[in-house]
């Protein structure tokens, strides 16, 4: 068998696991040296592709790789760039076979979300055509947990894990205080179109009248005067609650509660939990506090979920097994065995099946008023935040790994083809 | 010598580790069963004193004491409420030494801030001019460090701690992303008139260049054209910046860049950070996340500083220690003997001399900009956060401590002085 070199790319928002996924990858491909040859990481994700910003990570020591592990965000970079169709933009198709071609790229790995596994998909597609020799395997990331034929994703049991013992924190600290005026906390958490996110924060609630006491979905329209009742009949029973809202919510007409931002293709929003808690403080005359826990729900790798660490270096260094066994046009996906205890594995899916399809929380996993989850997604949710996978520490704080790899040296003219991105 | 009993309350705004004071309180005590009899927790602080609504420690076991000690907010209730002046309100001083009288107390242990010891000192007076025999010592505790005469509060440490892993670690994520537009991180954090929680973000850098890179404190002015200007600078050098904003910074007219609801006495700020995020977008365009930790900094146990917890259990003790050698009128604090090796050990210090005096960053902790933290800062800062306590973890979360005791018999009448508090 030839070997050739391997290409791994991180693509979309980060995670503060991903870089357990690279760890797999290049883990897994050291043990495989009659196939692969290099590991390369794009810098940037495919804007590194097609820049040819390409780092060889054969100088990266085994224990540096431990250090890799345990950092948050993208150690190579990342980038909201997907690839345009390829009847639509051929250009950028030759510029990218140019660049494999150059460095002799045989594998590569593209670790994101559904729309980086479109673009996995495309190129799988565009080799055939092309009738380059590549095999492309998709590695699933993404603090949203909305990659479909899934059981979960790499990177969202880490992030209800902090935001879950966040709140059950911060409500200790609301029980604690005395107050004549109803007090509520709001925790504005990230899910433009999917409230996984929100839905895991209901871990923090170990008894029936646990915090937090209700949960805003994006899933379920909200309905002002249901939900202010509901804050209310809380208030009215122990004197105060806590509210989770995710950041995509809608109103009944359809519209987002509050639109931060708007970028182009990507909308930012932001701002629901301080929609809301005006609305309760103006409505009930409670004395509201908000948090927005934003990038910090993704990144805090300080209490990072140990089966999810687990989890992201599986689906990494299983990608490599499935370009070893000859796979291409495929992910790899945690698949779930049993709930309790608690078994799972890595299989492969069809690109084609995943790519550009996002996944909304079922009907079974929301309680029957709309406004908390259900058991059922409890006992789905709770096995993915066990364990606890701690970083190092240096002087009190976490510390991070940064690599110092310089860029392989061009092989190819600049690409002028990007513009302005 | 008399045994006499001894009452604890928690005042104020929570910390991540006033329940290791309680430990220090309760464990000491029980040391000394020749000069402290039971010690009574108050339920929600002066006003369960007032209430007569007292808990009795004795039943917590040896091993639940570890619980209680890794248990964020405060485990008996807490509250904003200060004695009034005893000239203005001898009633409220009539009802405090009847429940005092009633349950036998001779030691009241007030864990607090600057109010705290206010109400902690006028107790103390009141007693002399009634002839009630009462030791009252204050213990610290404040996540604002801003008590005076002392080196540091417990409670700041680990808030610190938390933030600055949560800046170096949201500051990676950013570091990840690749974006045509500049882009900025704004993180929101408590600080009403006094910097610390924000100058403590500073600890996240650990080279010149890293993030945060600018720190608005409100002991500085907010000049917007400067502030501006040296965002542009970064986002021009690196393409990004991570700015910490403190919730009570004021404009250059001395007002407060928001101020999100008015509460009384007790102004709660917030919203300083949307406001500086708004404008570096409306001025400069670039791309803005804005994250608000409010509560979640306070109670963020799972990342609690070992020294703060030790700091916070000793004080404890100590105030303890203090009463069985005859003193009164005072407050426990944590002396600093050196930097390096970090030495330090807990005096006493009159509360007179503390009470209601607010300790602002000092000018050689601020760099000559005014937009950041000095060398002096850091280290004298750096040796708050060393060591991890890491709490019991079950099921993937913070497993923290709740009490089952029952209140105390009353042996008053009802108290009705207190209104609609």
């Amino acid at each position: 068998m030839t070997v050739r070199n391997a290409l791994y790319a991180q693509s979309g928002g980060m995670t503060a696991v991903i870089n357990a996924s690279a760890c797999g990858v290049i883990e897994a491909a050291r043990l495989h040296p009659e196939v692969i040859g290099k590991v390369f990481a794009a810098r940037h994700g495919t804007l590194g592709v097609l820049r040819e910003e390409l780092f060889d990570t054969g100088p990266i020591r085994r224990g540096e790789l431990i250090g890799l592990r345990q950092t948050p965000g993208g150690a190579f970079g990342s980038c909201r760039f997907d690839l345009d169709d390829p009847a639509d933009n051929p250009a950028q198709y030759d510029r990218l076979f140019a660049v494999l071609a150059a460095h002799d790229i045989g594998f590569v790995f593209l670790n994101g979300g559904n729309g980086s596994m479109q673009t996995a998909l495309q190129v799988d597609r565009e080799a055939a055509v092309r009738g380059y020799p590549l095999q492309v395997i998709g590695i699933p990331k993404t603090v949203d947990n909305d990659i479909v034929e899934a059981d979960c994703c790499p990177g969202y049991g880490s992030a209800i894990k902090y935001l879950a013992a966040s709140v059950r924190e911060a409500s200790i600290d609301m029980a604690s205080m005395s107050s004549r005026r109803g007090r509520v906390f709001v925790v504005e958490v990230m899910g433009r179109n999917a409230g996984w996110l929100a839905a895991g924060c209901g871990l923090a609630a170990d008894t029936a009248d646990a915090p937090p006491h209700l949960i805003v979905l994006p899933e379920v329209a909200y309905d002002e005067g249901r939900f202010l009742a509901a804050v209310t009949d809380w208030v009215e029973r122990i004197g105060w609650c806590t509210v989770v809202v995710a950041e995509g919510v809608r109103g009944t007409d359809g519209r987002p509660l509050a639109q931060a931002a708007s970028d182009g293709k990507y909308v930012q929003l932001g701002g629901a939990g301080a929609v809301v808690s005006h609305r309760i403080q103006a409505a009930l005359g409670f004395k509201v506090h908000c948090a927005v826990t934003d990038y910090l729900q993704r990144s805090a790798r300080h209490l990072a979920s140990a089966t999810d660490d687990a989890q992201a270096w599986a689906v990494g260094a299983a990608a490599v097994g499935a370009a070893v066994a000859g796979q291409s046009g495929v992910t790899t996906a945690v698949e779930r065995l049993s709930d309790a205890p608690y078994c799972w594995r890595v299989g492969t899916t069809p690109l084609a099946s995943v790519a550009n399809l996002e996944r909304h929380l079922p009907a079974e996993f929301i309680r029957d008023d709309g406004l908390h989850v259900s058991d059922a997604f409890m006992r789905w949710a709770r096995p993915l935040i066990a364990g606890e996978s701690i970083p190092a520490f240096l002087d009190g704080l976490p510390r991070y790994w940064r690599h110092e790899l310089g860029l392989e040296p061009a092989k190819l003219a600049p690409y002028s083809g990007l513009g302005r991105i």
